[in-house]
């Protein structure tokens, strides 16, 4: 597990073209949105340095991101890291005592394999890994 | 403001120790503490990618990071910006309608020159500007 990117760090929003403004008068550009229908979002990506903003606005009431609004209004919501093999990865931390939220990697944004870690296993951080899809 | 950098994610931690476990079973290595006493704060950084991870635990207190302990518990605090020439970053977003938290830059982590974003002007989330100090 050597070579660990943050693959993106998680922003709920209420909206994409709100959340973007700041980003986008800092000089960031999205560059392109996406519906994740599993996770009831629309996601927009702002590259910055070798990592990414995502956005995150809620598609449906029961999202989990419309669920975090409502709680906690919008800003920071996860850290995401790529790794390379998920399984690997998901074994390992399960075997540490690691609470990972799902038994079996999930389906996530551009087709990739995630798994959520419970926050209380992180220090407070709901945080993803994600292993990306074979091209 | 071409080649922004994402300089770290700051982490509000109860103790680094504490709140670096996770990471380090992750296959991150902390590279080192340093304390900030404009700020009440002891910092870890713990690499990933071209990025870091930027572990906070107060050490009074009164420091920001202790309220945001109490209110929110620990999880992720801040997102910091890299930027060259933070005097005309701060006058464009100012100039723009975005709220400084200060009018001068202020002194932080690595003798860096920074300047805090208030949240509701970028979408919730507390957002630092960063220019590194000359070596």
């Amino acid at each position: 597990m050597a070579d660990l990117k943050l693959d993106h760090i998680g922003i709920a929003v209420q909206s994409l073209a709100e959340g973007a403004a700041f980003y986008e008068a800092l000089g960031l550009a999205v560059g392109g949105t996406e519906e994740v229908s599993e996770q009831r979002v629309k996601v927009a990506f702002l590259q910055i340095g070798d990592t990414r903003l995502e956005l995150l606005e809620p598609t449906s009431a029961d999202s989990p991101i419309a669920k975090h609004l409502e709680k906690r209004g919008p800003g920071l919501h996860h850290l995401c890291v790529r790794v390379d093999d998920i399984e690997a990865v998901m074994a390992h931390l399960a075997g540490a005592g690691f609470r990972l939220l799902s038994d079996e990697p999930q389906v996530g944004a551009h087709g990739c394999r995630v798994c959520f870690v419970h926050p209380k296993s992180t220090g407070g951080v709901l945080l993803e890994l994600s292993q990306p899809a074979v091209p």
